[in-house]
């Protein structure tokens, strides 16, 4: 993997155990609980993603920075509790949607790196993108947001399709991820701003 | 894999996703929400049949027929709405059971070739038919219904195990395949008749 | 794997497989709910380590001794049932600390085997101890005891954590997964004893 795409990766990982971390403290875990929370939420995406695609052993658990990075960010949410507390909420919602857009474009292009169709690699960005999450609502005992939660893993389908879509166009990898990020980024922010939501039946 | 079996995992693969899908609308999911519901409840048993047979990339994840059906039959619970509430249940009984009987003997089938132990296999029958369900009422918080509903995976497993032990008796595979298939979707029907239950202690 | 290995592994899952179906006999499950919760609890963490590790297929799907094992003790809860329930709860929290040593010890000890960094194999010591009692509180619908009791997987982790540290500093196998396995073992009896629990924030 690239150093960029190793940093992004980092990058969104520690995002996510952050608001993993967060999740398991207001729900009243020990410390155990929250370490375990964060490294569900930040790590359990991209490993279902590798055993489906057959990258096994998946990278979180080969490489040992993710699950430190994980832990780490974990672990601050305990002494960071007051500093998080007092984030303006905004804060928390960017830096989600970019974990959201980071996470969807590195899926779905290791997808297409292990020759997966263009169908099945847009699923992977989303499963990469919202696996964590919804592996953190289980283990809560909640029904998964991805399940019931306005235009948030449709944002990371609809990046991973622009970005699989550009790259079937002869797009290059670079233009095709900054062109699928910022549409899952965009998407998601316009989302939250607007109160947008998916139709119910 | 034949046509023959192929033809028979696609229809059980519709009729799965019809059930997730109606599922996820009665609990009042979004459109995204009905598509994952879906996607998992007809995809979830085989998938993690082949993980664990050691098939990877799973056959649901390699071949885009799979999730192109299971979405396909997802979004038409939102079109067909109206149809499927008039729909008289016993259709709808008799289609779950013919997808069951076809997914325990599939699966049983494939764990065979991947040359499980007899025990495995049966079990990987019962694995494939009721583990998409089993997601499905883990996403929606509710206890599993192979965990409490009467003879519905019972039926899967004696089907795959019919099956296997013909197969170790010599005979044919097609043969066996009619055997367990007819086993399990008799038992089935024959337990909704009556009302048949396990009994509890 | 040694017999002596086999051994331990073997009792730890029939330990773990009267819990299981313990568990799903007072939530009034049927008969193959029982089944399906003991040999959930007892085979879901080795086979969760051994998908993410590569060990694939599981050895709890490939040596038919292991699901055997816990079936066979999955239904002597419904034949002992009333022995159950006269046994002293002191003998059954034994019982299970000695099947979380066993396991914390038997799950790192694999991933060293298969080469994973010493952080992650002290996680999977972890998740091969704990995960089959997560995928049992998913299924009864409860937040994951690892999420929020006291010293249990806590334990199980210090004791992987400790058996790998011995390995690192040139210790040899056996003594240090006796010193991995008392030290958990203790740690949970102490707990339990002392009523220890991690801080909450």
């Amino acid at each position: 993997m690239t150093r960029f795409l190793l940093v992004v990766d980092i990058s969104a990982t520690i995002v996510f155990a952050l608001e993993g971390g967060l999740a398991g403290a207001k729900a009243g875990l020990d410390l155990l609980g929250i370490l375990v929370l964060a490294g569900a939420t930040a790590l359990g995406g991209g490993i279902i993603r590798d055993v489906l695609i057959g990258a096994i052993p998946p990278q979180a658990i080969r490489d040992w920075r993710y699950p430190a990075a994980a832990l780490l960010a974990g672990a601050s949410v305990v002494v960071l509790d007051r500093s998080i507390a007092i984030t303006p909420p905004i804060v928390l919602i960017v830096l989600d949607a970019a974990g959201l857009s980071l996470f969807a474009i590195a899926g779905a292009q290791k997808a297409l790196v292990y020759e997966l169709n263009p169908l099945m690699a847009t699923i992977m960005g989303g499963i990469t993108a919202a696996g964590g999450g919804t592996i953190r609502d289980v283990f809560l005992g909640q029904i998964p947001a991805v399940l019931r939660t306005d235009i948030y893993a449709t944002a990371a389908l609809a990046g991973a399709a622009a970005m699989v879509g550009a790259r079937r166009l002869g797009v290059s990898p670079p233009v095709s991820a900054v062109i699928g990020g910022v549409l899952c980024f965009t998407l998601r922010m316009v989302a939250v701003w607007q109160h947008w939501n998916l139709p119910k039946l």
